[in-house]
């Protein structure tokens, strides 16, 4: 079965509003195991809309609309597709009822309640449809069947898209689905993406079931692994050897296989496991690796304090860093660096913590230390390691880059 | 001039991502009054890809393809192009020698530091087509210029393809557009999507030249002014009275017409303006506001140290608070804040703090302070405002909403 998405909206093509529905509708289809070949934006124009309504039931199964069924003369959805299908659209009085409520019901002793005209043109159906009833608006979608294809028609805004396709949408198509999937996301650091590809390229090629597919994160490399099958307990059992292939050719730079783990919570984890504390120490990231360590919830277990240490004088002032290292090396080194996890854990009385101090640029370079060298340092109960990493990219790049990194090496260190 | 928007990716079509490219590259083509007609989305497969371009290069004047330049089997963009437009894939061998460079210069020193096979499969460029230069990755851009039309190939991820359609791009379009449009963003902050727009329906209604559309960002709402004319002056002339009547009816809650502008630095400037040092005392950002600051290039001057203290002993270990404000009020409390705020400056012998204490949730509110109450307390040279907001959202967007809300109390503080 392959389903075709239509977004309908001149907000979308004048970039006011980011697709989000697609993307919601994507993984919906992408979870009841359906292949999806194409997304459409289209605006609310009648010629371009049938256009690529024809060309889509032309070569796609089903087909999902969204938006333009609102009240006013640009709204043409419907219009459109019962234009194509040759079919009529004569009112649905269970439709006008709701509508009639929706009003009555929300504008309860309000002025300006009265329903235009314009509404009822919301309780208009194409002919043999399949009206679906809307809880939080007054569009009600529909499905048309046609020759063993199914066209369904949503409303744009994603608070009633979203709860119709749960209710009524996912349990119709589930049933045009005879296959169960089943799917598992591995996640990686520390190595790039063309060499992650290159290092699994024999499975890649070989493929069929379950499938592998790469998605390159920010100095993060996924692959899901995807297993259709007649049921769950099968599909697991696709799924295992790739899984553990896997895992014997990254090793330890899998840091999980668990869909929603982030690396940061993947290393809380590990610290709440040993019942270490953290501390940090940043100067050009700023604060914004402990940020991100503060959105896991219930970090207080393991975070009591961080050090934003910009100034050579805060180095020294709150973690100890000598001045003569500072004079001798630097403050972009790897001695300072090890001077600042040192100091923080001291002054935190932390089990473990985290240094960056780089050159996140656009200045600051020098030949020496060229912008985008950062040194990362990652003390756990007094045994440090530093990492000279040079990443690439502008002065956001860079940061986000030295981020990661210090997650992943202190994951690694507390392995 | 119609543009075609084709985004390539199976990662699009999984919905692992959301088309955030799409949203941009729409919003540019609207501030360039080119006619946007179709946005596709298609994945990573050379008849499909091809059939998509086909159709584009027979409905639209200039089609902008993104994603499918990596250095993987998968990435075939280049390869569909070069097919239907019957021309031969070429080495460009600078392209190569930055590549080259691009590994040299990130593995320094590091294993596994050799550019594969693969990787010069992107420094590959279609006969005919103008490279351009990639400051932010490995895969070059291009563009194709046939009958008068022209294909432009942008690598997906935004980090990469934003700087080069800023810098390369843009300007290559503008060229083609005869018209001149001139635009100015005003942006508000601490006044919500709706209200703003209600305050300026009446020109909203009334628009035609200029237009005016609204953009709501988390926390903060821009519009975005735009005059169509002959010349730039005339569009200018256009555009001065409807920025003025803004300005009349927002007043302080504009931080800047300045399209590139964002609010840290604004703030930042003022800070330099009044050679004020500023420094920070984060709880449940735990470093977010810091981290944002220091994205401004050259804030050494200002900022020299932060503390994120996200215990209670840190907070009185650092910034002083008093252990009976703590126990009487609660660490989320107006009390907390203020102290916060006072000790930071103290501490850091800086003329300004903004400290930020709160409950960001899932777990820790109570019937009298929610998840969502946070208060913030901006000090400046002793003067101190503390502001109790009660945000909506997760976790994450508790605390980006307290970041915005934190700076803005600053700029008001410091005018």
């Amino acid at each position: 079965m392959t389903v075709e998405l239509i977004s309908v909206g001149t907000e979308l093509l004048m970039g006011n509003i980011v697709n989000t529905n697609a993307q919601y509708l994507s993984r919906k289809c992408a979870e009841l195991g359906f292949s999806l070949y194409f997304q459409i934006t289209v605006g609310d124009n009648e010629g371009r809309l049938c256009e690529v309504i024809e060309t889509a039931l032309h070569r796609s199964d089903i087909i999902i609309l969204t938006g333009g069924l609102g009240p006013t003369q640009d709204d043409i959805t419907k219009e459109s597709v019962a234009k194509v299908l040759k079919r009529n659209l004569v009112m649905d009085e269970e439709s006008k009822r709701l509508i009639d409520d929706y009003f009555k019901f929300r504008f309860q002793g309000e002025k300006n309640t009265i329903v235009t005209e314009n509404n009822w043109k919301q309780a208009l159906k194409i002919e043999d449809s399949i009206v679906i009833k809307n809880d939080n608006g007054t569009a009600p979608g529909s499905i048309v069947e046609i020759n063993n294809k199914s066209i369904i028609i949503l409303p744009g805004p994603p608070a009633e898209m979203k709860p119709m396709f749960e209710q009524h949408i996912f349990p119709y198509l589930k049933k045009k689905q005879n296959k169960t999937f089943v799917s598992k996301m591995i996640k990686i650091c520390g190595i790039g993406e063309s060499r992650a590809e290159t290092d699994i390229l024999d499975l890649i090629e070989k493929q069929s079931n379950p499938t592998i597919a790469p998605y390159a994160k920010n100095g993060e490399v996924h692959f899901r692994i995807t297993a259709a099958a007649d049921c769950e307990a099968e599909a697991h059992q696709l799924l295992s050897p790739v899984v553990n292939e896997l895992y014997q050719r990254f090793g330890e730079n899998i840091y999980t296989s668990i869909e929603e783990e982030t690396l940061e919570e993947v290393v809380a984890h590990l610290l709440i496991d040993k019942k270490y504390t953290l501390t940090t120490a940043e100067s050009c990231t700023g604060g914004m690796l402990t940020g991100r360590i503060v959105n896991i919830p219930g970090v207080s277990d393991i975070l009591k304090e961080g050090f934003i240490t910009y100034s050579n004088e805060a180095k020294m002032k709150y973690l100890g860093v000598k001045k003569e290292t500072l004079d001798q090396y630097g403050a972009v080194s790897s001695q300072t660096a090890q001077e600042m996890a040192l100091g923080a854990a001291e002054a935190a009385e932390a089990d473990a913590a985290l240094a960056i101090t780089g050159i996140a640029g656009p200045d600051g370079g020098t030949k020496d230390k060229p912008v985008g060298l950062v040194y990362i340092a990652c003390n756990v109960k007094g045994h440090v390691t530093v990492k000279e990493c040079h990443f690439k990219g502008n002065r956001q790049k860079v940061r986000d880059q030295s981020v990661i990194y210090a997650l992943d090496l202190l994951r690694r260190s507390l392995k």
